[in-house]
């Protein structure tokens, strides 16, 4: 059973399907195709305005294209400090914006609150020559620790940031998730909030490589074609993508994905409350399970090939840090989870 | 009729296939997938000896890599003036290597002769605090206008800059044409005439998104997972790359992929010089076809609808310069090219 | 007796004076002292309008920071190809604007002219993703081969680029000789003309280490101030520019040096012609003379130990080729030339 | 009374006579003067080993160029979290190096401690594709809270990081105070330590821009003269910094300005002491002192036009945290400050 990753999983059946029936015929290079074209007015569609979308296979470029096309090289970046930008992509950021800074801020559960932000605006002095410049926050939707932000906690940061001028950018690596957890819809957990670019994630979700930069102002993309072209992000058979893409917002599919995936993982945390034998490090929020495990947890994981991340517990509040021995384990669902992982890996749980 | 590029297909069958049987199941990510690590074995099979082999999905990223990890910010590459990465990545190369300067030297049909860039050295001091210090020579295999480097002609230009320490990249889009066209060996027409590292192009030999850095030794590779991973090329889901590499190379797929190319561009070329009414600006040697096209042709091509591009007549001999009004036509031929296109176009070309 | 260059010589008196002056008491840093602040209203003053004005050592950074300022990663800068911004300064402006493209085009004696631009221009597709956008022309003036842009001329080439709305650039390290070459005012031949930016050269001039970047239209410099200082420019003990400007336009002591440096390279150039042996290059318009050296030429000079560079002559018009065993010797005068210096070179240069 | 900062004055009489005195006659441009070459043999003859020494004109040339020297993009420099490279540079390192991280550590007084920097390692995964590597950690001396650096101290973050293969960075801002202030060799606290490369300041102890990159081993030096010439830091009339510093360095001028600076910090310690009005936020080892104003102090000072810089209470051990409306004062010393100016601070501060 192995539980380390949402990334492990192929495509589903119908992103699949997608590809192959895109494989057909001559088409236009450099995301002139009909498949990008048509997935980039899906992408205004869904989010109830024109949106300029780019397309890339990855989720590292996605964010670095997102900071660097809104973000001078002397600019700061505020997120997490366990944040996917700051911590996992070997300073991609720092390359795509020519040297800006990802600065980490504290937030429980890798979540930011408006006072933080504040607090550490206040220390940047604006207009300073000795100190970089505020101008993005960037925050996960879900978080690096599985919980989502409400739409009245994202219209707050925003307001923390609006005096400073900073733009707003949501790393949406598991966004489809987060939008079945919340129940909304995806404008209202985006620009209605306040966000200015996202980076909506295909390939946890359900698609081989996809992801797409969302720009809601159409005038703060100028940059993105030529950014994306030189990093060598434009793919010359952009169908690849754009089918990806097709597959998984046609009828809901990629909703349909996040759901079961969270569905999954809320399976697990339920069984786990029952059981009363390990608590959860945070509240399954989306398609996340972290527990807090005791080295018998370890031992009866290990012994039973269950594969998971240890994952750090800094992030945990103060008054809830683990005891020696102790380990944060992650346990993450995809489209592709079977109930049976799910009842094996309670089982075994149940039984520590 | 669309001869515009071999970009425009999809992948073949084969590649298609391979693609969606690799679909199934859990797969390690970031490039330890098996269908990853198999391809990387095949590439050392394949060049008769142990290289390091990096997966991405476009050449620009292929070269631009390539570069970055072998030439300093303050160095040179030296590579014909219409070099892809001279002229078409968008300043990509610059980007990835930290500024380093692209230099471009004339040369009949986009092939480099050693005396010009022997010439050129002469020119830029070693040494000098001033100047870029050129650190690495590229040549396009097959070039631009769809010629074709013999072994003995690499390796007199490995001769060339072997005093200087120069590195030899070979940007290989078209290198499956090249193999084919020369009836070598991989490994003669690389490393056994001195590249150094290969762009080894897939994508327009029939993947979708397929390219692969082939550094062959492998102690010059040391930098790239890291340049890989932070420009966002390190696919989490990374055996859809494997898996178009293994469709491509099993059973010499790829040689036959273009091999099939070769042979329309032939059929093409032969069909025009039989017709007597056109003349080719370069021989065809791959799996292009460039043609002078007076007025009349341009009118006769429009009239049917056939697409093609208007290339630079630049890189023609000084003797066979256009006259006013003529562009050089050119029409390339992919894996997906139908002999009754051939044959519908030379009858168009036959009649101007 | 050397004439390599113009920045061999150290400071002049006034100009030395003018540092020992500003050493005593305390001063602001970074730029906020009194000798840099009416400096900065000084250059205001001399161009007839506000300008914004940013001081610091060199003229590679001075260029280097006016290009990046207004040139965008992906952006294309048009100049002669012996400029120094594309030959001497080992990529600097690559570095500074985060990898865009110096593109060097051809021009008799290091001057180009507009349909040259224009001609280029047309071949820079605007809005192709594939390639670098043309964004700033830069010229030098005097130029590299000792020539002066007239107003009218820099007129015309700013009317070449106005319909792709490139900004236009002086590279002025000899900005002073060219003014009192021209004996019109600094405003005439660069705002007034069309200049956008100004690297306004005083180390040559006769300061030991001051440039200014002049930004004709203020809205344009607000990047100057972070760019200068990450990249290390901005001193905190900033009088030390500010003093040797203020010593050099003081009184007009800035022309009267460049008139002294002209008048010195104009007496050389007379004896020559006088002596009817040697000929000119190109035509002595500023501080620096060169004359196409044979080899008797080159042999009575060495005899002499008479230093100078052996430029290149490249720039020279197609039908003035040199022959070989003929160098283009360059022979700069500056400040601190003496009258007798260029009386003995001129009789080793009458005698050959 | 201005206590800022010591890069208020201009150059001592002496710095200020050596650059007059290299004003005369014509020299060999960038760095190739006799002044130049004798500095760099003179910081040979101070570090007691062959040495490569780079001259520039600011502290954050000095650093950046260090760190990019021997950082890779991909790599991370530990450092306190207030280090001058993390806090007040304005991102010039990540400029220099391409994008490399500071990572920012705790220390009481800006001191880093061996097993702060372990447990940093710790956390930063060896070989991971995912995060930046660490290579470098860059400690100040003296540190930006006046705190000096005993060689034992040096060595036993040598130590730590030894394991990993990390560099050791000292920026030297004010090193002549910390010389002074441990009555060590300039050996014994650099290379004899383990410190690979020293930002060697001129300017804040006496000189006006002077500045010297000091790399121990000179095989880590190769890439320096390319890096300094591209960042524009290769000064034409190189003589300029070369003078400074042999004004500084001979017959120890710069161990006596520093002797005077030190002497007025302690004076002044000492007379706050003595009053046992106000605490001191740390022990004053160099030439800055510290005091935890509360408001009346504040008020006191405010009324007297006393000038002095606010810092960040951050650094202050945890038990010793500011009470609300306290803040840490910082008065610095420089070679130029009179006594007379101490003894009325004293008694402005006596009287709180």
């Amino acid at each position: 059973m192995n539980f380390v990753s949402d990334n492990l999983a192929g495509a589903s059946a119908p992103v699949m399907q997608a590809m192959a029936a895109a494989n057909d015929g001559s088409a236009a290079a450099y995301g002139n195709d009909a498949w990008t074209k048509r997935v980039e007015a899906l992408f205004s569609e869904l989010f109830e305005r024109e949106v300029a979308a780019f397309l890339v296979t990855t989720g590292t470029a996605a964010n670095s294209l997102a900071l660097a096309s809104l973000v001078q090289p002397w600019g700061a970046v505020l997120c997490h400090y366990e944040a996917h930008i700051a911590s996992d992509e070997c300073g991609a950021p720092e390359f795509f914006t020519g040297g800006a800074k990802i600065v980490g801020l504290p937030g429980d559960g890798c979540k930011l609150l408006p006072e933080v932000v504040t607090e550490q605006l206040a220390r940047m002095r604006a207009g300073s020559l000795h100190q970089v410049q505020p101008q993005m926050l960037s925050i996960t939707q879900a978080t690096e620790c599985g919980l989502v932000y409400r739409p009245a906690e994202i219209a707050a940061l925003k307001q923390a940031i609006a005096p400073r001028g900073l733009k707003l950018h949501m790393d949406g690596a598991r966004f489809a998730n987060a939008v079945v957890a919340l129940g909304c819809t995806p404008a209202e957990i985006t620009w209605k909030a306040g966000v200015d670019v996202l980076s909506f994630g295909g390939t946890k979700n359900g698609a081989f490589a996809a992801e797409a930069v969302i720009v809601f102002d159409p005038a703060d993309a100028g940059q993105m074609p030529w950014r994306r072209k030189r990093a060598g992000h434009t793919l010359s058979k952009g169908r690849l993508i754009g089918a990806q893409f097709e597959g998984l917002l046609a009828g809901g599919h990629w909703l349909d994905l996040a759901r079961h995936a969270n569905g999954m993982a809320n399976r697990l945390a339920d069984a786990v409350a029952a059981a009363g034998k390990l608590r959860l490090a945070w509240a399954c929020e989306a398609n996340e399970v972290f527990l807090v495990l005791p080295p018998s947890a370890q031992a009866a994981l290990a012994a039973q090939g269950v594969q998971y991340i240890a994952w750090s517990g800094d992030a945990l509040p103060e008054q809830e840090r683990l005891q020696t021995g102790d380990v944060v384990g992650r346990f993450v669902c995809s489209f592709a989870t079977h109930t049976e992982e799910i009842d094996r890996l309670a089982a075994v749980l149940a039984d520590v």
